[in-house]
C-alpha cells in the first residue's frame, strides 16, 4: 500500500456556504485545514446566496423599466452583470485566508483564463490553462477562483448558466490534475433518496458517475448535471460533503475517506448494489397525440419544433398501431411548458397528422437507479409489483441500462418513493 | 464661423444618477438624446450609490471576522471586490440603451484596456488604448465604460480611488480626443460659492481649469481634483451639469452651450472676472511650534516626517525671527490628523528643535479664487477690509497667483463666505 501524504485538492463552495462574512470565514477554515495538512488547494466559489437572483432580476427588469418593446436583453451584458457576484466572494475569501495567515489570491475567469465558447449565459468551457495556478499552488499559494464564469472568444465575460460553479470546479480539477474535487454544499452527501420524504434514506459512501448522472438529471439537486458529465469524462473523483460541519471535527481532513459521498468510476466500487437510489421529479405533464399517422418522419415532425422551442421532452411512449396506419404517441414535458407545447403542436397539426392532442398535468416520474441492474434480471418487475400492491397506477414506463422511470399520478409520489425505497432494501437498518 | 454638427462626447454619470433602474433609464435618455443628434458617445458610469460603501465595508470587516491579528487587507483583493459595482451598472446601462434601440456595449477597464500603475486602491492611469472604442463609436455603437477602474501591470483589476470615475471620464475623453466631457452630477453646475450657505450664489457659465482646481482642492466637491488636473493637462473641455433635469428639456442637447458650467482653458473665457468664486474648508486645525530653531533644514525636519505619515499639511506661515535664532512656525492640518501630527512632532522634537507645540481646532479656511487677480492689485486688501468690518479676526493668510486663503475661527465661516461673496460682487442680481 502506498501512503499518500500530499494531494492536490479542488474545493467548491456554493452560495449558502458564502452567504455572509461569518460563513466565508467558516469556508476559510475548511481551506486552512487542507493547507495545514500540506495539500495544494484551489477553491471555487459561488456568489453569496440571493445575490445572483438580485443581479438576474435587475437585468430582466431593465428592459421593462426602459420602456422597450422587447423583454429581451443582450446575454453578454447579462454575463457582465451577473458574474460580478462571484468576483466579490472570490476577493473576500482571499482576504479572509490572508488574515488567517494563508497565502491566497483571487482569480477571475478571464485572468486564468477559463476559455469558453460564445454561448453567453450558458457557455461551455473549451479550455483552461492551468499552468499559472499549478505553479503558484506549488509555491504554496491557494488559488481562489470565481466560479460560474469564463471568457468567450469575443474577450467578454461568459457565464456557464445556473449551477455553473460546480462545472467550474470539476473543470479546474481536470485542468490542474487534482486528486480530488470536493463539492461543499448544504447537505452532507448523496442519499439513496430524498431524506425529507423518506427519513430512513441512507447516505451513500460511493456512487458511480453514471448513477449520479441519472440522479442529478432526475431531480436530485445536489450537483449540476453538466458537472457530473465532466467529472465522468475526465475521471475526476468528486466528493459531495457538507460545508456546515465544524471544519476541525475529527475525520474532516481525512485524505482518503472524508465524510460525504464519493462520486467515482465503477471500478472503485467493489461491492456494487443492484439499486443505488430512487429519484423523482414532480410537476411533470403528459401530452398524448391520438390517431397519429404511423409513417416515417412523424417523430421528427413532432419533436423537431418542440426542440427548437427549447421544450425538454422526456419520456416518449409510442404504441404499435393495430392496422399499421394510425397510432397513439405519449410524451412528458415540464408542467410549465404544456401550453407552449400544445400551441406548437396545433401549429404543426397538418404536417404531423394527428386527430387530437390531450394533456394531463400533476404527474410524477419516479426512477429506480442502479448500475448493478445491467447484470440483474427482474429489477423492473420488482418495482411494478411493489407499486401494484399499494394500488398505484402506472401511466408510462421507460427504461435505460441503469434506470427504470415510471410515470404516476402526482398524488402518489411520496408513497411511491417510500415503497420503492423499501422494496429494494435501501432503508437504513 | 464654422458650424459643427457632429461631435464626439464623453458623458459621465455618478452614483446617485445610477442609483436604481429608473435612474439608469433616465441616464439612458440623456445618452439617447446625444446619439439621436448624431454624436459619437462614450459613457462612463459609477457604481449605484451606496454600493461602493457596502463593498468597501465587507473588505474592511473581513479580516476582523476572520479573527486575524491585523486589520489590513490586500489592496488587490479590495480592487477585485469593489470594482464589481461599476461592472454591474455598465452592463445595466447597456441593456437599457439597447432596449431603447440604441446600439451599445459595456466595457470593463481590463477590456479596453485602461492600463494603470500597480498602486492598487489608488492607481493612476498610465495609458488608454482608444482604438477599439473609437472604431466602434464610428460605427454608431455607444461605449459604456465601467468607471473607477483599470488593469495593472500584474494583470489584475486596479481601482483609481474615491471619485475615480471622474478621472476615468476625463482620461477616456483625452484618449478618444473627445470634443467635450460632460460630468453629470446631482448639482447643475459650479457655483460662485456653496448655494446652501449663500442663496444668492450664481452658477458660473465658465471657469478656468486653474480656478476649478483651486475650488476642488478647497472643498467644492463637484469634481475630483485629479480629474481637473488631467483635464487641464490634456485640455479636455469639461462640462459640469445635472443628471436630474428632464433629458429632453429645451437646450439640453445644445452642442455649444448646454446648461451647466464649462471648465476650460483661459483663452476660451473672453471677459474674465477678477474673482470667480469663494471656497471654504471647515474642520481645519492649526499647529504652532514656538521658539523654533531658525536654521537651514528645519522645514524639512518638520514636514518630512508628516508627509511620510500621509498628513496633508496646508497653510504654512513662518515669521521672521527678531534675532535670527528663534522663530514661530504655524501650519494647518485636517482636524482628524491633529493628534497623529502632534505625536510625530514630539517624537522628532530633538531633531527639529522647538520649545512647545500648541494646537487649535475648529478653524475654517476661506478662499477667494480668481484667475483675474493676477493682473489686478488690491484684491487681497479688499478681503481683509470686508472681514474686518464684520469683526472677523484673521489667524493666518496664504496667497498664490490666483487665490487668497484666510484662516478664521470656524464659528464665523458662513458669515465670512457671505461677506466675501458680496464684497466681490458675486451675488446674483
Amino acid at each position: 500500500m502506498v501512503l499518500i501524504s500530499m494531494a492536490r485538492i479542488v474545493m467548491k463552495f456554493g452560495g449558502t456556504s458564502v452567504a455572509n462574512l461569518e460563513r466565508i470565514h467558516n469556508v476559510a477554515r475548511h481551506v486552512k485545514r487542507e493547507v495545514d495538512a500540506g495539500h495544494e488547494v484551489a477553491v471555487v466559489v459561488s456568489a453569496m446566496s440571493g445575490k445572483t437572483n438580485e443581479l438576474v432580476g435587475w437585468v430582466q427588469d431593465m428592459p421593462k423599466v426602459a420602456g422597450g418593446d422587447s423583454p429581451f436583453y443582450d446575454a453578454r451584458e447579462y454575463d457582465a452583470v451577473v458574474a460580478s457576484g462571484e468576483q466579490v466572494t472570490s476577493g473576500l475569501l482571499a482576504v479572509a485566508l490572508q488574515s488567517m495567515g494563508v497565502n491566497a489570491r483571487s482569480w477571475q475567469g478571464w485572468q486564468i483564463p477559463i476559455k469558453t465558447d460564445n454561448a453567453h449565459g450558458a457557455a461551455r468551457i473549451l479550455e483552461i490553462d492551468g499552468t499559472d495556478i499549478i505553479r503558484r499552488m506549488g509555491e504554496g499559494q491557494v488559488a481562489v477562483v470565481a466560479g460560474f464564469q469564463g471568457i468567450g472568444p469575443d474577450n467578454r465575460i461568459a457565464t456557464l448558466g445556473r449551477g455553473g460553479s460546480d462545472t467550474s470546479a470539476v473543470a479546474i480539477a481536470a485542468a490542474v490534475k487534482a486528486d480530488r474535487c470536493d463539492i461543499y454544499t448544504d447537505v452532507d452527501g448523496v442519499y439513496t433518496t430524498d431524506p425529507r420524504i423518506v427519513p430512513t434514506a441512507r447516505r451513500l459512501k460511493k456512487i458511480t458517475f453514471e448513477e449520479m448522472l441519472e440522479m442529478a438529471s432526475l431531480g436530485a439537486k445536489v450537483l449540476q448535471v453538466r458537472s457530473v458529465e465532466l467529472a465522468m469524462v475526465h475521471k475526476v473523483r468528486t466528493f459531495v460533503r457538507s460545508s456546515f460541519e465544524d471544519p476541525d471535527a475529527p475525520g474532516m481532513g481525512d485524505l482518503l475517506n472524508p465524510p460525504g459521498t464519493l462520486i467515482c468510476d465503477e471500478e472503485e466500487i467493489v461491492e456494487q448494489e443492484v439499486v443505488t437510489g430512487i429519484a423523482y421529479a414532480k410537476d411533470e405533464a403528459q401530452i398524448s397525440l391520438r390517431r397519429l399517422a404511423d409513417r416515417p418522419g412523424v417523430s421528427a415532425a413532432i419533436f423537431g419544433p418542440l426542440a427548437e422551442a427549447h421544450i425538454n421532452v422526456d419520456m416518449i411512449v409510442q404504441n404499435i398501431s393495430e392496422d399499421g396506419s394510425r397510432t397513439d404517441m405519449t410524451f412528458t414535458v415540464p408542467y410549465g411548458d404544456v401550453q407552449k407545447a400544445l400551441r406548437i403542436l396545433e401549429d404543426n397539426k397538418e404536417k404531423i397528422g394527428f386527430d387530437v392532442a390531450q394533456n394531463e398535468s400533476g404527474l410524477c416520474k419516479v426512477s429506480v437507479i442502479g448500475i448493478g441492474m445491467r447484470s440483474h434480471a427482474g429489477v423492473a418487475a420488482h418495482a411494478f409489483k411493489a407499486l401494484a400492491e399499494k394500488g398505484i397506477n402506472i401511466k408510462a414506463i421507460t427504461t435505460s441500462e441503469i434506470k427504470i422511470s415510471i410515470l404516476i399520478d402526482g398524488a402518489y409520489s411520496e408513497l411511491a418513493v417510500r415503497t420503492l425505497h423499501s422494496a429494494y432494501g435501501l432503508d437504513k437498518s
